[in-house]
C-alpha cells in the first residue's frame, strides 16, 4: 500500500534466529542512502510483482489490433481468480479442522466461522466487482472476442474446485453442450478436480459434525423424540380451539390452512419423505444432521450453541451469495452478448440462467428449515443437569498454546 | 468465470486470416472428447493463471512458521496491484489523447469521460476491498507481522507512478522519517518515477484544455470579463437592498455576512491572489484554466459541455475516492499496529494520518469552485451566434471509421 | 447531518425577497442564546421529523408480545418505500421532459441522463440494503411473523407505479394467487395505478425518441438500407473465404456456425419477424426504434450520439438492478419463510422466483442488441456533410438562461 | 417489498387469542373481491406509509422557485435518520442488557454482539449512502441552499444523542463558532440530550463488563501480574541475545529499536501514566478495563472468549465506520460549498474535518491496544482447573424457554 507501515518497521525484538542469520548473509556492498536494501525483503519481491503486473498479454495486440479494453477483461478475470485462490485457500483450511477432528475442541470453532466469514465478505466484493468490469459496453467486448476463441470461463480451474470442495454435486450441475463439466479440463488438472470430488466436501464435513450435536441422543436429552410430542401436543391444542369456532367460510379457511401447516409439520418426522427428497436432490442433509441443525436454531442462544449458530448463518450467507455471483455473471453477459434467442443452437446466456438454480444451492436445507418453526413454547425444556458445556482449556496444552516462557529458552 | 459464455463461442464469422492460420498449424494429435484443445487459446493461458495464482509464498512458511492469515495479506495486497496497473493503463490512455492532441476531435471526449469514470469505478472497489482485509485482526497480523521487514507499502512503484502521474506535486508530499519518497526506490524503478515527474501530468494536460475552453477569448465571448461585469452589478444591487432596511442587530449581521461574501466573489478576479495560492500549493489551476472550469460549470447543459462537465465531476470522483482510500488505510493500520502513541519514533499511523489532507487533493480547485457559484441570471447570457458546435465528422476519416466494406476486400 | 454545515450559512446574499418578509414576520419573543430561532427553518422541521422518526409502531407490541427485530423490519420497509419516492421523483421528471417535447432540446438530455443515472444509483444502494435486513434470521422474524397478517409487500403502491411507469406490462406479470395485482388495491391507489397504465411509459417515450433518430430517414443517411447492403455484402465475401477452404471436419463446424450467424444478422431486417416477436413480447421496442438505438450503439463516439449512448446504458442498468433487486429479495424471502416445497398452495418464494424474469426486463431489446453486433468496417461510414449538430444555443432563450443582470433589475 | 410474502399467509396456526378476537371485530361490510380487507392490517397502515411518504416538502416550491434536487436533498436526510432511530434502537437495548446485569447470563452475549453487529451493518450502508447525494452536483444544490437557512445538520438531535448514548465525551468535542453543541437544542430536545449525557454510556457499561473479566483476580489466576513477570523475562532475554552480537551499524539499530519497543511494553504495566493519560482523555478505558481487553485479545480462542472477542471486534468497527462516516460527508460537503479558505469566518468544511479526529473515537484504546501485543509463548498459560465455564443453562428457567408445552395450556 501507499506507504503501509505494516511491515516496514525492523520488528528486531520479535526476529528468529533464522531471520537474523540471513539477514548476516546479506549484500552489503550496496548499503548508503537506500535503508531498504539492507538485508530482509522488499515489497515488490514479497508480493511477487514481476509475475502479478507483467501477466497481461492482449490477444488483440498479438493479433496485430491492440483494443484497449482488453486489458480490463483481463485483469478482471486475474483478480477473480486471485480472490478464487484466497478462498481456495480458506475453505481448505476449514475442511481441513474438520477432518483432523480438531473441531471436537471448540478452540477451534473460531477460527472455523473466522474464515467462514471471511469467505462471506470475499463474495460479497466478487458480487461487487462486476460493476467495474459493467464499464466495458457490449461494443467494446465486440472488438476483441473474436480472439479469446476458444477461451472460456468453463476453463476456470478453480471455480470448479471451489463448487466441488462446497459440495455442489456433480448429478445436480446443468449439462453444457450435452458434455461433462470435467471435459474442459485435461492433465493435472482434470486429477485435481476428480480428487475433489472424492475428498469429503464441507457439506459432507458439515453433517457429520451436526450428527453429533450433543442433546441428540435418544437415550439422553432426545431432542427429536421431545420435539415430536410436543408438536403433537401442540397441534392438537390448535385444532381444538379451531373447531369451537362457529360455522363461517373464514373457519373453512382457516382449517384448510392448519392442514396444510400441520402436514408440513408432521412431515418433519417422517424419515421415509427424507430419504426420498434427498434421492431426489432437494434435500442435502442426513436426517440426523437435520435434527442438529434444528436443535441448534432452536438453541442458539446457548453458549455453547452461539458459534455453531453463526456457522449456519455464514454458510447460507455463502450459498446465496455464490448464488448472486451466478446471478450477477449472468446479467453481464446478457449485456455483452445478449441472448442469441431463436437462433437455435445453446445460448450461453440461458444455460448460466439455468445456473442460477436452487440446484446450485449447497445448504438449501438450512434455508428451508425456517419451514420448520414452532412458537418457543413448543420447544423442549433443556434439561440443565445433563450439558455441562466441556471446559476445553485442560486440553490446552498444545505447542502454540501452552510453552511458559521458561520453555522456550535454549 | 464459471461457463462464462464469452468468448466460447467459435466465432468464425469474425476471425482474422493470422488467427486462422494459427489454428491450422494446431497439433491434431490430441484431439477428441475435449475441444478446448482445437487450437485456439485456452483459459487459464489466457490469463497466465501460472504465474497468478503461484505467486503467493509465505514468508512465515519460509522461516518455518506457517501462519494462515499471511495468504490473505499477501493476495489482497497483489490484488490492489493488479487493480493500480489496471487504473494506470486507464490513466497513460487518457493521457494519450490529451497529449496527441486527439482530444481536438470532440469525438474522443467519450473515451476520455469512460475511461476517467471506470478509474472511479475502480477507486470505488478498492476503498471496499478493505471489508476483507479488516477480517484479519491485529493479533493475526502480529504473528507474521515480523517476517516481512523491510518490506513497506512505501516501496508499491505503482502506487507512486499514480500519484505523479495524475498530479501530486513532490513538494506537497508529506516526507516520511525525513526521506525523499523516491529513495525507496532504486535502478530501473527509481528512473521510471522520476520520468513519470516529468512527463505532463493529468492535471497539467486538463489545464491546458481547459485553457482552451471556447468563449473565453478576450475579443470573443470573452466569458471572464463579462462574468465580472455581471458580478459587480448584483453585488451593488445587494447592497443597495440591503441599505434600505431599518437599523437593528439582524441588519448589522447580514451586512457583514455580505461583505464576506463580496470580498470572496471580488477576490475570484484578482490574478495576483491566484498566482500567490498557486506559489504556495493551495490553487493547481493556472488562472486561465480556472475560468474555463467555470465556464463549463456555468454552461454544462450546453450540449459542447455536458460531457466536459461530466469530465470535471470524475475528475473530484477520483480526487474523493483516493483520499477515502487512504483513510481506510489509516483506519486499518490504527486497527493492526496501533498508534504507539507517545514512544518517541515516527508513527507510520501518524504519517499516513497526515497524508489524508487536501494537500495531496489534485483537483483541488474543481471542489473549491464551489465557493464562487452566483445566481443562474447573473451568468453572461451565451451568445447563440457566436459558437457553433462544429460538426467533427466532417474529420473522421481516420482508419477505424472510415474505411467502407469494398475497401476491405483484397 | 452531523453538523452539515450546508444550510446553516445564513446566505443574505442571495436571499429571495419573499424569504426576507418572512423572516420579518418571526417571532422574536424567544430569541436569546439560541440563534436557530431567528427565523427561518430548523432542521428537525425541515425534514419532518415529527412524522419520519415516529412512524415505527411495533405489532408485537400493541399484540403485548413486543418483538425486538420488528422495529428493524418497519424501519428497512420505510426505507425502501422512502427512496421509491425518490425514484418515481426522477422517474416522473424524466418523463415530463419527453413528453413535454422538451428533449428536443439537445440541452435537456443533461438532466435526463443525470436524473436515468441517479435512479440507478438509488436502485444500486437498495441492492445494498437487503444485507441490513438480512442481520434478522428467519428465528428472529418467525417471532412477530404472525402479527403482520395479511399486510404483503404486494400492497405496495408504490412499487407497482415504479413497475408501471417505467414499462412493465399488465400482460407480462405473473399473476399471484390467480388474481389480477391490481386487486390488491383499492380507491384512490387503484385508481393512481390504472392512470399510471395508461400514461406513456418510460419504455414509450424513449421508443418514440429513438424513432427520431438523425440519420435513420430512408431519403436522407439511410442507416438501415445501408446497413443491410453492408452486411449482405460482408456476409457474401465470409462465405466465400470458408469456401475456399480444403474440406475438413473443422470447415463443416465453421460453415455450420456461419450459416447461424447469417440467420441471426438476417432477422435483424425481417420486419415480419420483428412484429411477431413483438406480439409475443419478446421485443418491447418498436422496429424504428430499434434501428436508432443501434444506430447509436454504432455512433456512439459522435458528439450528438454521446450523450444518448449513455442514457440507453443507465436505460440497461436499471433493469439490470431492479432484477438483481427482485433476485435479492428472493434470496432473504428463502431464508425467512423457507420455500414450503412439496406442501401445495401457492408458494411466495416460488412466485418471487418467477419474476426473477426476462418477462420483467422492460429494456430487454437494449440487451438483446448486442446479438446483431457487426464489425466496425460494415458499419456504414457517417456521410459528414448530412447532419451538422444543430446549435441548439439559438433556441436558448428561455427565462432561466437568458435573462440577463439588468433584466433582473426592478 | 414487491410481492414479499412475508407476512401475506394468514399464519392462522399460530395467531394469538387477541388477534383473533381483533380479527371477530373487523368491518365484515367491504368483503368481496378484496381479500387484504378482510381484518388486520395492510401494508401501507402498518408501515405508516401516509406519514413516511408525504413528509417532503420543498421549501424552494414553498418559495415559488421549485428546485427538482431538493427532494433528493429530503430524502437523503430522511433516510439517515430513519437509520439512525434505528441504530438507537439497537444501541438503547443493547445498553438494557448490560444495564439490567442481563448480561451476566452468558446467553445474552448473543443479543449483545448480534445487534451490534446489526449497527456495523447499517452504518456501512450509511457510508455507502453518500454515493446517491454525491448525484447532485455543487451547482443544483446551490439553487435551492438559501431556502434551507438557517437549518443545520448540527440539529439532528438522533445523531447527537448517538454519540452520547455511544461515549463521546462533552469535553471532546470540536466547538463551533464557539458555541456548546447543545445550545443548538432546546425544550424537550435539550433535556433528552442531557440525561443521554448522564446515562451509562455503552463505553462506561463495556467498561464495567470489562473490568469483570474473569482471571482477573490477582488472588486467582492473575493474569496482569503474570503477563507482566512474563514479559520481563523476555526483554531480558531478548537484550541478551542482541549484545551477544559483534558491535555494528545495524546492531545499534537494533538496540536503539529494541529499547523503543521495551518501553513501550513497560509502559503498559505503569498505572500512572495510564491515569495521566486518562485526564488528558486520550485513553478513555479504566486500567481494569484494559487488561481484560488484553485479557480476551490474548485468550480469544477459549470458548467462553469467542463472542466477547467478537463484540470487541464489533465495537471497533463501529468507531471506523463512524469515523469514515464524517469523512465521507466532509468529503461532501468539499464538493458542496467549497472550503471557503482564506475569506475569514469560521469554515463549515474546516469544523467537520476537525471532527474526523481520534478525538472522537470512543473504542480507541481497543485500537491501541495493537501496540502492546507479544509473541504467543509469552502469553502466560491458562490454568485449565481455575476457570470452569460456567453452564449457564442452569439458570435458565425464564418465562421464554422453560415453559413446557403442558403448562401453555389453559
Amino acid at each position: 500500500m501507499s506507504g503501509c507501515p505494516y511491515f516496514q518497521k525492523r520488528d528486531v525484538l520479535f526476529q528468529s534466529r533464522q531471520q537474523q542469520k540471513d539477514e548476516g548473509e546479506r549484500d552489503d556492498s550496496q548499503d548508503g542512502t537506500n535503508k531498504a536494501s539492507k538485508g530482509g525483503i522488499i515489497y515488490g519481491d514479497y508480493l511477487q510483482l514481476d509475475k502479478i503486473v507483467t501477466a497481461q498479454t492482449l490477444q488483440s495486440e498479438l493479433k496485430g489490433n491492440k483494443i484497449h479494453d482488453e486489458h480490463l477483461f483481463i485483469v478482471t478475470h486475474q483478480a477473480y481468480e486471485l480472490w478464487f485462490k484466497q478462498i481456495l485457500w480458506e475453505l481448505d483450511s476449514v475442511r481441513d479442522i474438520f477432518i483432523s477432528g480438531h473441531v471436537r475442541d471448540e478452540r477451534n470453532m473460531l477460527k472455523v466461522t473466522t474464515r467462514t466469514h471471511r469467505i462471506v465478505m470475499i463474495f460479497r466484493l466478487l458480487v461487487d466487482q462486476f460493476a467495474v468490469l459493467e464499464t466495458m459496453t457490449a461494443l467494446d467486448f465486440f472488438d476483441f472476442r473474436e480472439y479469446l476463441s476458444p477461451a472460456s470461463g468453463f476453463q476456470s480451474l478453480q471455480f470448479r474446485l471451489l463448487e466441488n470442495k462446497i459440495g455442489v454435486p456433480d448429478n445436480q450441475r446443468v449439462p453444457y453442450n450435452r458434455r461433462h463439466y470435467r471435459d474442459n479440463f485435461r492433465g493435472e488438472d482434470s486429477k485435481l478436480l476428480l480428487s475433489s470430488e472424492e475428498e469429503p466436501t464441507l457439506l459432507q464435513l458439515v453433517e457429520k459434525w451436526l450428527e453429533r450435536t450433543p442433546g441428540l441422543e435418544e437415550n439422553g436429552f432426545n431432542f427429536w423424540g421431545k420435539l415430536e410430542a410436543n408438536i403433537a401436543v401442540g397441534l392438537k391444542r390448535e385444532r381444538e380451539k379451531l373447531e369451537t369456532k362457529p360455522e363461517s367460510e373464514d373457519k373453512d379457511e382457516q382449517m384448510a390452512e392448519f392442514t396444510k401447516q400441520r402436514e408440513v409439520l408432521e412431515s418433519l418426522f417422517d424419515e421415509k419423505r427424507h430419504d426420498h427428497l434427498m434421492s431426489k436432490g432437494e434435500r442435502r442433509l442426513s436426517y440426523k444432521a437435520l435434527q442438529g441443525a434444528l436443535m441448534i436454531y432452536f438453541y442458539r442462544e446457548e453458549p455453547r450453541f452461539q458459534v455453531p449458530f453463526q456457522l449456519l448463518t455464514s454458510l447460507m450467507d455463502i450459498d446465496t451469495l455464490m448464488t448472486k455471483w451466478r446471478y450477477n455473471h449472468v446479467c453481464m453477459v446478457h449485456r455483452m452478448i445478449g441472448s442469441k434467442a431463436g437462433t437455435g443452437g445453446s445460448s450461453g446466456y440461458h444455460y448460466l440462467r439455468s445456473t442460477v438454480s436452487d440446484r446450485y444451492k449447497v445448504f438449501v436445507d438450512l434455508f428451508n428449515l425456517a419451514t420448520f418453526l414452532v412458537p418457543r413454547h413448543w420447544v423442549p425444556k433443556l434439561n440443565p443437569t445433563e450439558h455441562p458445556f466441556l471446559f476445553t482449556a485442560d486440553t490446552c496444552c498444545d505447542s502454540s498454546y501452552c510453552s511458559s516462557v521458561s520453555d522456550d529458552s535454549d
